[in-house]
């Protein structure tokens, strides 16, 4: 029997080389080989739920003994489905996953750069530069916010909590944008679209 | 040496009648019995973190045999510490821990009250005549959104996810009319602004 926590395992490490005149084959291979990981994980129902996504997400941290974590908690991993449950099933399908996944390899990069001790954390100063380095652009206060929800008491983020901030701050730029629909930086909601928006994350 | 715990385990049990000539007197006296049970619970630096949060809610759900749960996650009441942080030092203070007690000492009637066939779970529908029973008043896909987010995969709403479920309403509800400040229902947000208030979630 095939292992698809082992496979997915290896694949968050992939960094295979693009060379673009075997680039359109390449993709599909690796895409095709995506689809079957995924179905494994996935089970019948061809989507992803909370505990799916925990059990793999806690195979890979427990795989990489330099990224630190207590492990992925249920909930947490339910807030991850929500802000990336894009068309509203309740799970995430084969393409919300992939988005996911790119993600979390390459934040989990920007994870490994910056945590320069390797004590497989990251500490809040570092964070600032990590937040920056992923293309996000904030305030001083927006930094200080992500140290007060997702630092511990030593101010470390362990990289479960990183994670789980990268997928908000990813989902909420994402969720502005979709909402600012004429571009001028400024959305208006009465409360039931504001409730829509912040319950299901 | 005192228990804080058994107190407070008994404290949300505590519904005493209010005699009104008395009232003054007892409110004090409760006040004063519950800050020094807070004191005991938040330590020196008279704030409750997350950790702390966790220990008390956990030791309630302990003891009552009729509220099912796997037990409050550190990632839940790091959220609820945000949900409830009025002041931004990324604890909760004495009122900002009685106003989550309070709180929770309501919903949690609530909670037994629809839990008809006492399987120490509510289930969507249940959920729905819950969330009006708190004063919340919802559309439908607000109350599908809400089962989607707490809801187990049998449809049945525990009780930490229950209380999360609600602490994030009222915290949501609470935000938008702080920031509705002409009271017009329509709430206009920058990028920046949405973002404080949805990170610290």
């Amino acid at each position: 029997m095939r292992c698809p926590k082992r496979e997915v395992e290896n694949m968050i490490e992939a960094d295979r080389p693009s060379h673009s005149s075997t680039k359109a084959h390449e993709e599909s291979e690796e895409q095709k080989q995506f689809r079957n990981i995924f179905r494994q994980i996935a089970g019948d129902d061809m989507e992803i739920n909370a505990e799916e996504l925990r059990n793999v997400l806690n195979n890979v941290v427990k795989k990489h003994k330099d990224l630190r974590s207590e492990g992925f908690e249920l909930e947490s991993c339910r807030s991850m489905i929500a802000l990336m449950d894009t068309d509203g099933s309740g799970k995430i399908n084969f393409d919300e996953f992939r988005h996911l996944w790119d993600k979390i390899k390459s934040w989990q990069k920007i994870f490994k750069r910056y945590d320069t001790d390797h004590s497989g954390t990251i500490n809040s100063y570092e964070m600032r530069n990590a937040v920056n380095d992923a293309g996000f652009r904030l305030n001083n206060q927006l930094y200080d916010i992500i140290t007060m929800r997702y630092a511990d008491k030593n101010m470390n983020i362990d990289f479960d909590s990183f994670i789980c901030c990268f997928v908000r701050l990813d989902a909420m730029f994402r969720a502005f944008h979709a909402f600012d629909k004429d571009g001028d930086g400024i959305i208006k909601l009465n409360v039931l679209e504001w409730l829509q928006l912040t319950l299901y994350a």
